[in-house]
């Protein structure tokens, strides 16, 4: 166990913490005790007709989807029930760096896309009583347990958004996050995982967040010095002293468990890799929701597989944030994914 | 003085030298015995009016542009004397692994845009005797070397044409182009630019070619396996069994001189700055040939200086291989160049 602040309740929360209990893993292997940490906001109605469930992505937590959750708001805390649910291995659920032996670290087992839809499932149904989700939606990796949840429980799931995500991960983006995994695992400070403290990987950290200047943004982003948005002065404040600090404050064992489940996130591992007849088992209604200048969730990818899903509908969000754009830092992306979710949710 | 047989005549070649001699340097600095490696192609008719030369690109080499000449081609050695040079620090011309003290290695100079277009006017004027090039073509760092031409020597300079490159490299262009450094000198192995072969620094090297695998093609090259195009049968033999291999037999020193030099290619140097000035000085007719699945050198960006350029048309190439186009694995991306150049090599 590494202390690591960023991860704490005052940092990131607040949240509670659901005992899943033993869980095994697709890939095989236990979690002796895996946690859920969520966060809800608004209540359950009588009939638990009203809930959404909200899981996180990369390097994420749930504090990040506080911008996208108000009275007013799509995703309206007056109306709904909305449990926002940490993935497992994101520093605040059970992780590598929280956990003890036998999983602690480097000896953290792998995690799918599916051992998080499943122990959300648990969470759902047993902690909550909820037998049907209103809404599923998340970002990127979210998007991701969203297809998942949409072709595992097609029966619970009434309606679907995954916002700048895929349901099978592309070559190309695996690539991309291969060079994330690799910034960090060179780094001589990682000893195979074995560091005493995050602080010892820095310099693989801000590599690592390097690279994500590059990819996680757009070419009009720095065109157009829209790094103002984040209330810096300069490009180079915006790289060296906000997305290195950023990284640089994560667990790196944590970034590894979600960049190796990022790359293979598959729903036709349902059906044989047919990702046709695994998308055609969706029932919910389903937005998808790519972002216009993502540069590794780009819009053709989204639709190519929205094409696939029977009850569903292509809304692009223009951004030029790219794949950031997920951060919120304009307005006009709320303006499009609360208009988009508002008319998702009105949809029977 | 290290062996590095990629750069050999053998695998490169063939080329000649032309000792350029004591040069001074934009940045300060002197190489002591400047020399260029070039190639030519058919002859000089006795006016010295058809002339055109060709630039190298960031990691390449004279030996990479055999594919764009030949008879009945646009750049074709029957009608034309093409000189294809190698730009100073790309291995084969001046670099810091083939040079001895006081620039070898770690203690090669920075070298400039400038450095390379003036080095290769003293070539063109005084080796041949030209005055007036028909033509400046070039790909990449080859197109920032064009635009270089044809601002710095706008009387020289009849025709234009930059491919997959911008006059004034962008933000995103120049973080880009540090990962890629980074990769290189964050491998222990490379201590500093003093290693002794450059198979010290393979895992650099590797990681270097895995970020290019994911920025230097498109995310179509992977989802419609274009891979093939190289002749190999799985994505891993092209990453693993072509990229990777490609980049570790490269010098680390040179590609970091290089890298350096791309990072701050910008003509409005010239112009305190100002980049509508600089290209306003172009009297060439230009021909913009961004390709339109560049990751890095986005059409947009590239339409955006075509704009300043008084005599000029924007020619997107299509190609779904992105930057990596240039390698020329298409017909098709020959028959777009080659139609180009012909138009702009019919033009007054």
């Amino acid at each position: 166990m590494i202390e690591n602040e960023f991860y704490s309740q005052q940092n990131v929360g607040p949240y509670e913490y659901y005992q899943v209990g033993e869980f095994e893993l697709e890939e095989g292997g236990v979690i002796p005790q895996l946690q859920l940490a969520y966060r809800t906001y608004g209540t359950l109605n009588e009939q638990k007709t009203n809930a959404i469930l909200v899981p996180t992505w990369f390097s994420g937590t749930s504090k990040n989807y506080e911008s996208y959750i108000g009275p007013g708001r799509a995703l309206d805390e007056n109306e709904y029930f909305i449990i926002v649910v940490n993935q497992i291995g994101n520093g605040v659920s059970t992780s590598p760096h929280n956990s003890g032996s036998p999983i602690a670290m480097e000896a953290f087992p792998h995690i799918r896309i599916g051992d998080d839809v499943r122990a959300q499932y648990v969470l759902v149904t047993e902690k909550f009583g909820i037998t049907e989700l209103a809404l599923v939606v998340g970002g990127s990796m979210g998007a991701q347990q969203t297809y998942e949840w949409a072709v595992r429980y097609p029966d619970m799931v009434k309606r679907a958004a995954p916002i700048a995500g895929t349901a099978k991960n592309t070559v190309h983006d695996f690539l991309f996050t291969q060079t994330l995994i690799d910034a960090i695992t060179s780094d001589p400070g990682f000893k195979g995982g074995r560091y005493t403290s995050h602080t010892e990987v820095a310099d693989g950290l801000g590599r690592h967040a390097d690279i994500w200047a590059v990819m996680g943004l757009s070419t009009e982003f720095y065109q157009q010095e829209l790094w103002r948005l984040f209330g810096v002065e300069s490009v180079e404040q915006f790289t060296q002293g906000f997305l290195r600090p950023l990284f640089q404050s994560l667990d790196p064992n944590s970034l590894l468990t979600m960049a190796w489940k990022w790359q293979r996130g598959d729903v036709s591992r349902h059906t044989d890799g047919d990702l046709a007849a695994a998308l055609n088992r969706i029932t919910a209604k389903v937005f998808v929701m790519p972002i216009d200048e993502d540069m590794f969730f780009p819009v053709r990818d989204c639709a190519r597989e929205q094409a696939l899903i029977p009850n569903s509908e292509l809304k692009v969000i223009e951004s030029r944030l790219g794949h950031f754009g997920l951060f919120g830092a304009e307005d006009s992306y709320f303006e499009q994914v609360d208009c988009y979710l508002r008319e998702l949710l009105a949809s029977p």
